[in-house]
């Protein structure tokens, strides 16, 4: 990790290398006209470069020990590294490290071998996929569940598939990339955004595709939001299919697992499952390894089986990755535990930053943003935070509009209450000093 | 697994379920103008549980204890399963059966956990796929690599970056949907393919773009076909640079890990690593995990960073995965046996079959695809193997082009010469059974 250098974070070499990420960066050369992709990538090379040097690249990082709440993090082979608090990761329950899923895996890749080497199509499933897809299927009351190998790749081959020609698709405006790509790929010719969470807005665009719209219209939410750590308003969104005509697709990512009686989600939880059409998730947040499903009506699936390029063409998640997803959802099942303690800690950790002063605004999932606006100050106190061992990414534009940068603090069932309050005591700390409120 | 029903396979049952696949099926419906996806998704359903009642249908199967050259088949749960020999998977090496990768696996879950939680951007590599980074970049002569949970997302998500609004992208005809989707996804207006391998043709596709083009042109190839199983002149393709400006993008996925000294290629094999822009391939064929990567120049993995989505929007592949594909491609470099005894085997069944009378055109590769264009004989002649112990899926329009279906016979180290005779004689009394020449 180069922000082991020890340089002041705040000497600005003048050469703006503390003005944006080079996301940022790219974003503004985009808009300014800038198509050719050999002098963008170079420009944004430069920078990442100068901010490797100056200690501030912070993305791209790894561990030297796999994810945890505590983890060693560092940057290139051979280098120091350092022992950190990871707020970054998804994994909410911690079951990565959980012994009865780690032997699980152990076992599954003795029995069943290392890959898969093809698609579900061509026989690359094996049981274990097979009882993931009925596992699902019962927890959610639908008639298919279909795996893919990732979350992004579900949501994108679904919709790529769903969305028609003629099609309206409403989404919410803090969707995610899956759920754009996986429109753009489509056929679908109008697609638009409603206000983020406004029931509302949707209402007003439902009605405007009602009176245009010779397609099907179908609407794309997510039940909780990855950069705000918010909640979907999803038994309102559902009772607007008392008025008005469309197919339901929610994605679960950020609850399934860790909200709802035994983990079953956020729509499960509201007694919704039966109207949403589409239920997505992925399988490498709270069950800790990797994949997705989408749970559906039996006809989907033989609709999407060769619709979904998603789905023919990738092969299936291994038989390791598989062995964790069943072993996680047997654990979340029968060990309501498990959930509980993530909801304690997160509870505590906003309740303490409320405390500092912090405005966490519609945050209520384990997803903690601390929105910090200022670039500069956005870099300067992730790295910061790094020296102190307390280790997160800058989230700025374009993962999150212009000015609205955050650093996202997501807790997992295994980060202590020392780890806790350490971290909220540095931000407080650095709060103060960057004069953030 | 419903092939077991002994119904005579020959017997059409008058509603035209031997006329195709469900996925031929949902082609012609569209063609003739069905967009509702609703009744499509109806009428395939139907057609799919007519063909698993009648025991024809072998997509979505699944292998009882993991992917092998010799494995147990089946459909449902708590069904009766199958011994076969499975000829559909492209574990080309056999190596997620090979002791030391499995038990490198074991000790990488004990060690680094199940999953990583989040993307590579945001700290979800861990050492293991640093490592894999840097022995592909080493191997392949070039400055960076950068990883995908799968090479489909590989594919997609660097060409979906790459290619810009006013550049032309060339692509082979028998282009992989990883691909044409990535394109599609891209901000690309202007796209066509050549005629399958021919040199010609590409070259008056680039004097077409050379008078046309305001952008960049972009040239993508496979460097062996996954349906054909024939190799790409890249040699020749490469020479065009000489007398043309175009980046070219090759995925190795049928040939990384199985030829080329130490298994680095056929791009290292001919010579050309320093002449191909990206050299893309998958981990989950060879290497028998799951998987991608694009290897490049250093300045396009700053830009890939944040403009591929599928890289910054999508968890890294687990520790278990990352474990394996090390492991493996250790062995592939240190053992050149494990790669000759997959040709060995590949030349021998392809001596046989065409001693058996089989057109196998230019096919040179482990896939050994045999050609039968009548959907009819193509169904009943899966079904007739999968009751004698053999397994493969049917390959159809739109998977390949109307009237030229398939059975791919994917060679694979473990099989057993036994395995090979035995598929070839009784393939060759089917072909005489259906007269199929």
């Amino acid at each position: 990790m180069t922000y082991l250098k020890e340089t002041s974070p705040q000497e600005d070499t003048g050469d703006c290398i503390y003005s944006y990420t080079t996301g940022t960066l790219m974003m503004n050369l985009k808009r300014s006209g800038l198509v050719d992709v050999d002098i963008l990538a170079e420009q944004m090379d430069g920078l990442r470069h100068k901010q490797i040097e100056a200690g501030i690249f912070s993305f791209d990082t790894f561990t030297c020990n796999g994810s945890d709440a505590l983890t060693t993090v560092a940057t290139e082979l051979g280098e120091a590294s350092r022992e950190c608090s990871v707020w970054s990761t998804n994994l909410y329950l911690g079951l990565n490290r959980h012994p009865k899923v780690i032997e699980s895996v152990v076992d599954a890749v003795r029995h069943f071998g290392t890959g898969c080497g093809t698609s579900a199509v061509s026989g690359g499933m094996n049981i274990l996929h097979r009882k993931i897809e009925n596992k699902i299927s019962e927890w959610l009351g639908k008639e298919a569940t279909m795996l893919f190998p990732t979350g992004y790749t579900a949501n994108m081959g679904t919709l790529a598939a769903l969305c028609a020609k003629d099609d309206h698709i409403i989404i919410d405006d803090e969707s995610h990339a899956s759920i754009r790509d996986g429109i753009k790929l489509s056929s679908a010719r109008k697609w638009i955004s409603f206000a983020h969470n406004s029931v509302e807005d949707l209402k007003s665009k439902l009605e405007l595709a009602r009176e245009n719209c010779r397609g099907k219209v179908v609407v794309v939410v997510e039940s909780a939001y990855s950069m705000s750590g918010d909640i979907c308003p999803l038994a309102d969104i559902v009772k607007l299919k008392e008025s008005f005509d469309f197919l339901l697709f929610v994605d679960e990512a950020h609850s399934f697992g860790i909200y709802g009686d035994g983990g079953r989600g956020l729509c499960y939880h509201e007694g919704v499952t039966d109207k949403v059409d589409f239920i997505t998730s992925t399988f490498s947040k709270a069950t800790a390894s990797l994949g997705g499903f989408v749970a559906m009506s039996r006809r989907y699936s033989s609709y999407f089986q060769w619709s979904a390029n998603a789905y023919a063409f990738q092969a299936c998640f291994t038989p390791s990755d598989a062995a964790a997803v069943l072993a996680s959802l047997e654990i979340i099942e029968t060990n309501p535990e498990v959930i509980s303690v993530l909801h304690q800690k997160k509870d505590y950790m906003r309740g303490r930053l409320k405390k500092s002063g912090f405005d966490l605004r519609n945050s209520e999932t384990p997803i903690i943003p601390i929105y910090i606006n200022d670039t500069k100050k956005l870099l300067n106190i992730c790295f910061e935070l790094y020296k102190r061992g307390i280790f997160s990414v800058p989230v700025s534009y374009p993962m999150v509009p212009e000015n609205d940068g955050r650093i996202r603090f997501i807790v997992n069932a295994r980060h202590t209450y020392e780890q806790i309050d350490d971290t909220v005591d540095t931000l407080a700390q650095l709060a103060k000093k960057y004069d953030l409120f």
